[in-house]
């Protein structure tokens, strides 16, 4: 049941929570601006209908392919404008090429880091309602939810062909794992680039990290302190219902940065054989390519800097844009160019922990990944659809990632998949994207959260930084993010009087709400479950890590 | 006498100092660079000397006008780049438009604030030189010194007509006016927008500043404390050799926020007026426009925001795009867009002081107007020559704005009437902006000062912050520029070892060639002496600041 305002009134309206053909269940205030704008939105859903009617007639009767490329901790800026691109000292000229092809999505929120993001644009839903709002860099036993439904499982139901390459980096346990929440076939990291550039022996020797050799062992008390980045498990591949195996890593084997090289490069090469694959079967095709690159810490055995900015990883984004222009290439080749919806955008903000060395320091918005400003979870974002999306233009109303959820699943004629038993956060703005128009949005605000915490929350082009427990709210910031992207002069405004009230109020619907749909926790369990071919020293991390758990519990 | 490397031993070269065929006299890192590439910079002279022959050839033997719009308080990325539009939320097309056939210069720089960026842009010269690098914003009795050859001097000479319209900004003594610097003609505000924006009574309303009004008259033993800015000389007008006399401004009449938009809609009348009797004319010409919008501190008398940002800079941004659209327009209807070269740039970076209200803040760079960071003196930058600069092109090779004085001066063929007798700082540019090529280039560091210190040193990608007095150079600061816009994360380099010592030299020899070619000083005199037309209360005002002149040597 849920109230929406008609006129002067409130009305009781009842929905049958689980019904297909009821409407998605969406978070507060999303019903005020549906009882706002109900009738124009009827209208726009009419038109948007026959829109994408229009499109799968002239595509025989199908809906488009998608095509998700998701990269690593890219800051608003990076990509698509030449003149920044300039000013860093680098070139991207294909996937700028392609953004003159797109439209650009200035305001694409993501969520501040790597798994948060990837589980909100998945599962449609706040990466909070799962416990999945942190980053996890270690082994750690716990993952997304099989009870999750997936984008890949959504569009699997309408009869998506599905595949996945790359980075994963949604937990370590069974039903987490790709293969597990809707793609047909997967071959992706475990973890992240943190155990495999970051910690491996290329590294410390650059001084990237600080590891065991660096220490003198008459003081290690501890062997399982650090864990061996080489045992945890690495690239796995697998066919949904199938076994999967961890590829490329012998028992005993080391991971190098030669090793890093290789597995991006077989990324790469993976990407676009799956599209070749998939481009030739009858079905529609969904396919995930999320590069590990242009995360990249150390030089060892490679060449010197291949741009004027030289930085590590905007080096490799010189390469990874070079690698872009040759998928989308591909793309015209294998007749796909045409009928296929991409989205290629960043995950969250530079990786500020790394700078300068990686080249990339927070540009046109304050901070970057793991940061709650801006600079944090603004990325670029673009999204191309031949003669659906207009070339080479732009919305400016808020997206959050959680939208592409909805809104893809729209394009794919796929909606009636998305569960009705649960609050899904990702609105349609199909009739925004589709139709160039800002005002069509269906969203003018996202709560932003750091790990399980609500930190920000912007509304309209005013920015409220939450206060923390025990902090006066009549104290706490706003912003005015049109006129200060760096978030430094805070001003005030009739909605921020004593202390931003009506913010407050979004907040305590909010998490009115989630009493009636409770977040839920991770799906835990034991590392690596599931994987055939666990090497002998991997089996030992897992144990070390069991028995680590166990300590809390003795 | 100077001295260049060639090959491995030095050659002592004789330059007969004044001569207008010797070769200009510049500061010392030239003649470095100028060892080095000596052949390539002779072999490109006669590549540009034949594309300049091949221009007035075409152009009925004429060399080109040049107009040059010099815009407020403008930061890199507020104008030309549709996306960081978005980001701020406000449109400026016209000018978007013109970026489209024109080149962006990605790194110019310019001086820290309005006063220093003008004079050098006009002399070619660093405004410390005539003890002209701070922006005085009262009646201060000092100016440009007439012993300075101004590009409009240099063109005048070449046979230019001349005309100048707006702000001027470069000292309230007679010699320093705009039509004893060159011009033909001018209309021109003496002092800058401080007077006429935010000391007046309407912002003194609206809190913008603090005025005598806000203060109890009986703690007030100094009614000379606070200058009058309704008795500072407000806008001049004249001719070269004629009267210079004040206008719109009666005796007794109060400045307001009315007259002040009065006065900006009459500088873009007349700069549309007097670009449309230049074009009728045979001589070439030279029409400089410095609008003095978009700095405007208050809405008094005016609607609402015009822009979804809203600030006050912002708004008249936009208002100024559709004056600059219409100044395009008129340049096509009278036949002159395609034989003229157009600049269109900032004078320095945001005034901060202003932020938010203004609608900007500093964004892609750090720091706004004063300061010696990027975001100080970085700016959008355009230059537009149909047919001899390509359209939508960028360079990336430092330029510093008394480059423009050397470069236009070529450009009009008027390069000989650059002064022999004194140092210039400005390269000649051309070749790397006509070529499109960043190699060919003839500068890659600057000097950055603030007023009369040196503050700052760029070399290629790489900045020290200079150590002030006292200050161990070893703890001075290192950044990559490409890599860190916002200046946050020192760095280490190989020429930063024991304190950046080649830094420290590049300073060493541009302080010794002072001694070759010493500072002058300012031009001092009794303000406003010459204008025929000084209202009572402005007399009154000069008597004030003579009597606390004087008070130094009682």
């Amino acid at each position: 049941m849920r109230r929406i305002l008609a006129g002067a009134g409130l009305i009781l309206v009842a929905t049958a929570a689980g019904a297909q053909d009821a409407p998605i269940i969406h978070d507060a205030e999303y019903y005020i601006l549906e009882a706002q704008h109900a009738a124009q939105w009827a209208e726009d859903d009419v038109a948007v209908d026959a829109a994408l009617a229009r499109f799968r007639e002239g595509n025989g009767g199908k809906s488009p392919n998608i095509v998700n490329i998701l990269i690593d901790d890219i800051g608003f800026g990076d990509l698509g404008i030449p003149e920044l691109n300039a000013v860093r000292g680098y070139e991207t000229p294909h996937i700028n090429q392609f953004s003159d092809e797109a439209m650009r999505m200035v305001r694409m929120y993501t969520e501040p880091s790597c798994t948060p993001t990837r589980v909100a644009q998945s599962t449609g839903r706040l990466p909070v309602r799962t416990g999945m709002g942190d980053t996890s860099v270690d082994i750690s036993g716990f993952g997304l939810p099989g009870s999750e439904v997936t984008l890949a499982e959504v569009l699997k139901q309408a009869g998506y062909n599905t595949s996945h390459v790359g980075k994963w980096h949604m937990g370590d346990v069974a039903e987490a794992f790709a293969t597990n929440q809707g793609f047909d076939y997967a071959q992706h990291a475990i973890h992240q680039q943190g155990q495999l550039t970051i910690f491996n022996e290329d590294a410390i020797r650059e001084q990237v990290s600080v590891g065991i050799s660096d220490f003198d062992p008459a003081y290690t008390l501890d062997d399982l302190f650090r864990p061996d980045s080489s045992a945890m498990m690495t690239v796995v591949e697998g066919e949904a219902g199938g076994p999967i195996r961890e590829i490329r890593m012998e028992p005993g084997e080391r991971w190098t940065a030669a090793k890093y090289d290789e597995m991006n490069q077989a990324f790469q090469d993976k990407a676009m054989e799956e599209l070749e694959r998939l481009a030739a079967a009858d079905e529609p095709f969904f396919l995930q390519y999320w590069p590990m690159v242009p995360l990249d810490n150390t030089r060892a055995g490679r060449d010197g800097p291949e741009s004027p900015n030289g930085g590590l990883y905007v080096d490799k984004m010189q390469m990874l844009d070079g690698w872009l222009g040759s998928f989308f290439e591909k793309m015209e080749e294998v007749g796909v160019a045409d009928n296929t919806v991409v989205i290629l955008m960043g995950d969250n903000g530079h990786f500020t922990k790394y700078s300068p060395q990686s080249g990339y320091t927070p540009m046109v918005f304050r901070g970057g990944k793991g940061d709650t400003t801006e600079g944090g979870v603004r990325v670029d974002s673009f999204i191309r659809w031949p003669g659906m999306i207009g070339a080479d233009t732009m919305i400016n109303n808020i997206i959050h990632v959680s939208d592409l959820y909805t809104t893809l699943a729209r394009f794919a004629g796929a909606d009636q998949y998305i569960p009705r038993d649960r609050l899904v956060d990702g609105v349609d703005q199909s009739a925004s994207i589709l139709f160039e128009d800002e005002s069509k949005g269906r969203r003018d605000h996202v709560i932003i959260y750091s790990i399980a915490t609500p930190k920000a929350i912007v509304k309209d082009k005013l920015k409220l930084n939450l206060p923390g427990a025990g902090e006066s709210a009549i104290l706490a910031n706003f912003f005015d993010i049109f006129r200060d992207t760096h978030e430094k002069y805070p001003v005030s405004t009739e909605v921020g009087a004593w202390g931003g009230q009506e913010f407050q109020r979004i907040l305590k619907r909010h998490l009115g709400r989630k009493e009636m749909y409770p977040d839920i926790p991770p799906a835990m369990g034991v590392p690596y479950e599931g994987i055939e071919n666990i090497r002998p020293e991997t089996a030992a991390a897992v144990e070390a890590f069991l028995l680590k758990q166990s300590s809390v519990t003795k």
